[in-house]
């Protein structure tokens, strides 16, 4: 059995916030959308069935966990699940909140435009409102 | 409290396949890529932390075995799963089989160019492959 590392490209994307049981909480480095990540942490996991079913479960309480705090700390429209893993293989879980008008919208946020660097600060309040949300 | 009716433009875009538990299960009227839908029969449910522990419990079972056999059926490369509902906002969600070099690969299936109707016997011939492999 392998350990667990974060795919390379995941890992130079996304930035690490925390960990929640199952799961590394990562935020995309694109700031157009507020745009999580969840990746569980077992080796070797493409697709969700993959998972034992208690990790299922787990990952299943860590979206739900995720989705509901983001939705909470943004007052987004749509809060957007995904799990595609075309292009990195490694099983991971998009969270991302969607409001009228931003970009794309109601397209998906993947495959769309480039990346937009988050400023620090503004960065620095989505993160400890998020955080905050989730543990509350 | 309503009673669950699948939304028009769901019910005008895809056609039921059989129900499975929580889930009605959907085949979407697009024939480039074999794509699924699950909608769950509840009322007024548009995010998955709208729905009980139990029902969330439930519908990822139904995800996984719906993805588990149309990876079988179709042998494809990988599935996506995505709940987005940005159009659509009532509960539902999409498990597609892509495979490297279908259209729009490694991107989205959604917002990509005109649905393509199905030829009935190639319709009849997934559909029945398809619920084959979720009986075994």
């Amino acid at each position: 059995m392998n350990a667990f590392e974060v795919d390379e490209r995941l890992g130079r994307d996304s930035e690490l916030l925390t960990q929640i049981g199952l799961c590394e909480l990562r935020l995309m480095k694109d700031a157009r959308w507020p745009w999580l990540v969840l990746v569980p942490q077992r080796a070797d996991a493409c697709e969700i069935f993959d998972l034992t079913p208690l990790d299922q479960t787990m990952l299943t309480f860590e979206i739900n966990l995720v989705a509901d705090a983001l939705k909470r700390a943004t007052g987004a429209t749509k809060i957007n699940v995904g799990a595609l893993g075309n292009i990195v293989r490694q099983l991971h879980v998009h969270v991302i909140a969607r409001s009228e008008g931003d970009p794309n919208w109601p397209g998906p946020v993947w495959g769309f435009g480039a990346a937009e660097t988050w400023a620090d600060e503004r960065k620095a309040i989505f993160t400890k409102t998020l955080l905050e949300h989730l543990n509350s």
